[in-house]
């Protein structure tokens, strides 16, 4: 797949790094800003390694950093975003496990299907492709035509299957634009064949990164498919007072533990030993163009992350508060989905899972920022509330039927 | 294990490339027939690489060209064959996998047992050495010697073992051999302990492979065993209209779907989006020398491709039929084996399991050759109907109980 | 961690081999006490290499050789010993496995969770950390704070866990002691944080290795552990009239088939094929300091093994008799530990599983020696018999409840 852009009439330099087919794969790479003619405070670059030793001999990762933001992909497992940093704030959080983990050491139908949570430490990690959510049984039809019975394990295995390709890019427009691309394929014969390109781009010196995904189905029969972007935040945006603004039309506990948090759903608590989770359910409010923004701002209203997306593509979204202590991993995800993290037959239940005809494809792009400064940040909630106008957020107490099977 | 073989007087060349015991491997081997003194058209060479990258990331590959026919054998799967070419032509298949995969990407337990499927690509891959065919609830005797329910998965183990050893060869006769050895240890403490030897061999400009496997019970106690050879291909020898020949005692379809087409079931179909596989299970006649011969010709009977083995050591022919659409993986097995591949409990209840005794070995020898012209492929008819002889052939409408749990 | 000691004042020699979060790997190397000035007879080595090819293929291991015994540390393998040697006498067994299996071939939670055994062939290796023993059901709490049922896979993972540091080091003193430390996590969100620091250790010219192991709760909350050391040895030590000595408080066998070997329970057998494993439960006493010695001495009386733990930190006792053909694996097993190798639940109900605070440690010493010559094996004897002194061993015959699920 190429690496144009529609609309964008520029050339384009392109170095490819990892193409199975056609037997390339580059090791170790780099390619400095400087040869483009940005130096000194616009200085740039994108830096591809092997990582070696414990569980993550043999991980690709690739870091591209834009002068003022940097991001650490990793083509190993699923082109997923280990880690960001802007101005020397993380962009992502302090997971019990501290290394991007091998696919191959992750068995994710481990622990009643919970194995995925041995290799969980990315900023933002997407689950899917077949499935995503809960651990549960589902009904597939086999080789036999038959109907039977397996196991879908937590948030599917896109995340632990390696890229197919892997190039680095740059659109030399103005402005210019720097960039990844991956494709991951999801295939089984006589299952899914799913094959999900990736563009992960950026500018020198933006406090942003975009990722835009397309899926393909490549199959010979229609395919299901559920896709859900966990976006995770720990210190220094997350503490205690840190608030979550974002456009409501409906929202909903998951559960009772869920609900035993409604008066404060919206603001974060402090670290906590054992804390269990609370996630909620929401139904977003999009502006004119059909994208909505995601907000989290520290306690002081100094910093804040924030995450756009198109609500048609990704009307799903969930919050996951696991305010747990440090060592525990304190977070919360942010998650921009096509459905809710319940299992598959529920959410199919409920006409949250997509079907893609031949050929079809799915395409979804989120933008992710870090901002700094009061300014900012006061800028963002205006964003935030003018989607939201003068409609009154719909708010259930209690889990509702329609988003939950604990309702 | 030597190289040499029973009658063979000649010199042999050999090049060890993997021996984990001496602490052996090399990453990068080539061997041309020029060092021999076979040039230009006669000129055949043997090529060892790593791949790298996804899925295939640590996969060995052999090919080995004989000057007409090549072959590129996988160790890292078991000694399996992952694609020839004849003249240009294909042998095997287009499978919605891509790339061969590294075992460690597979989980054979995944969905219901059916992981294996993640990996299946090959033109011949074998299924075995402990079990074979559908996944199923198995009893064996676990170490505390109590009866303990398990879950076999689809086709067994042994095409997601590496191989222990490797070995290239020239036997330097007349003609001169060229070929591979290889074992792969299927083995665990408190279970099966099974060593596959093969050897995969052609000559110089010769239309064929011979694939020559000994299987050896190595462990301490009798070892029970199965082995099928899975041997795939689509385009250009199957397509529309194209005819399977072979020499029938008698036959039945394994199931009601297989049961449909019954009126036609020696002739393929075109690609079909959806189609259900139909599988036939055969017993066939054998020529005076123990062997048959199973032969699959394009419409047009210009072109064909044909297996043939002993009967006594491979009783049983599973005809698989999955023409479904190019993308799901057009194709047709053709599997002569041990067993019918049902689950093993019930090929046990037919006594269709094999039994080796300590240090008993099974050998199986299998000749699989494509022809290309009118006279090649009339001389191939003739060859089957010569067995088929003035016997007429039994065929069952329905499933039968003696070869089929459906029946 | 450093690799100091408490009460050691010298300068210590060390080199960091492996170490991911810092990007360390080191592929070879080697180090001479000729550098130090250990020449000839008093020569010893560390050397780091890394293996290939089959199952083996990725395995780092180090040998250390003091001069007199040798060991073969495997870090891939969770910091388990393959294989030791003493003055040309093997400490270990031949498996049936024949070289260090990569974690990621092992899916332990195959066949009913027996998956471990395609990986035993260790001298020494840990069971643990979450759980060892028999495989089994057990009841955890899922991220939503919900009991779930999850299979526990036989003897746990910390064996099948690559290390994540790895240093080799000489502390300078008088002795001069070598070493190696390690640190394995077994890690997951939601789960056990463990990370076990393993110093294993000996002298120049020594004839035993110190294993000295602390395990720390990184986690937020309390955490479960166990441990157990499955300390393997086949000929020469053990052969037919080999014997055990250890002093007994009390003695039960696992089950039926082990209670029909109480009359001989202490000596061994013969290899025999297909023989059933025999399993004993022993309660122990201890010397004046904590310690115990178990000692498992030759037919003639002229060479043997054995093993020194502290009671207080390791109060469960379980040999493992498997005396089977040598093709299946001629081995017993002499296993200090926190519990039985029952399932986790029934060692939980009898108040045999840890509890670890909150960065709490866990710590447990072993030193495994060798001997040769009658002088040595009878002091052996007695001191094994002065820690038994006038106490009389309480024998059962059969199965204990206190023990035991099948008492």
């Amino acid at each position: 797949m190429a690496v144009r852009k529609e609309g964008f009439e520029g050339p384009v330099f392109e170095k490819t790094l990892l193409d199975v087919e056609r037997g390339v794969y580059v090791e170790h790479w780099s390619l400095s800003g400087e040869v483009f003619g940005f130096k000194g405070e616009k200085a740039w670059t994108i830096q591809k390694r092997r990582l070696r030793g414990g569980l993550q001999e043999g991980v690709d990762i690739v870091r591209l950093n834009n002068g003022s933001l940097s991001i650490t992909v990793v083509p190993t497992r699923g082109m997923g975003i280990w880690k960001g940093s802007f101005k020397g704030n993380l962009l992502g959080w302090e997971s019990p496990i501290k290394v991007p983990v091998h696919p191959h050491f992750i068995n994710l139908d481990e622990r009643g299907g919970l194995g995925w949570l041995r290799g969980f430490n990315e900023w933002v990690v997407r689950c899917g492709l077949e499935s995503n959510g809960a651990p549960g049984e589902d009904i597939i039809t086999d080789n036999m035509g038959r109907r039977k019975s397996i196991m879908l394990p937590l948030h599917g295995r896109i995340a632990n299957i390696p890229a197919s390709e892997l190039k680095a890019f740059v659109r030399l427009g103005k402005p210019l634009e720097i960039g990844l691309y991956g494709s991951v394929w999801e295939a089984s014969m006589f299952g899914q064949n799913l094959r999900l390109s990736t563009y992960i781009t950026t500018e020198p010196q933006a406090n942003w990164v975009r990722i835009h995904d397309i899926i393909e189905n490549l199959g010979g029969t229609r395919a299901e498919m559920q896709l859900l972007y966990h976006c995770n935040y720990g210190r220094p945006f997350l503490e205690e007072g840190a608030r979550l603004l974002l456009p409501i039309k409906r929202v909903a506990p998951r559960d009772a533990r869920a609900s035993e948090g409604m008066d404060s759903f919206l603001s974060f608590r402090k670290p906590e030993p054992g804390f269990v989770e609370q996630v909620y359910f929401f139904e977003l409010l999009a502006g004119a163009d059909g994208w909505t923004k995601v907000v989290l701002e520290d306690k002081d209203r100094k910093k804040a992350v924030s995450i756009s997306f198109n609500l048609e593509r990704l009307p799903c979204f969930t919050l996951w508060k696991n305010t747990a202590s440090l060592e525990e991993g304190y977070v919360t995800g942010l998650e921009p989905a096509t459905n809710f993290p319940n299992q598959k037959a529920f959410e199919r239940s409920k006409g949250r899972v997509l079907s893609l005809g031949l050929r079809e494809r799915f395409e979804a792009e989120l933008i992710l920022a870090a901002h700094i400064g009061e300014a900012e940040v006061l800028r963002l909630e205006e964003d935030v509330r003018k989607i939201q106008g003068l409609i009154e957020p719909k708010v259930f107490d209690s889990p509702i039927p329609e988003f939950s099977p604990l309702g």
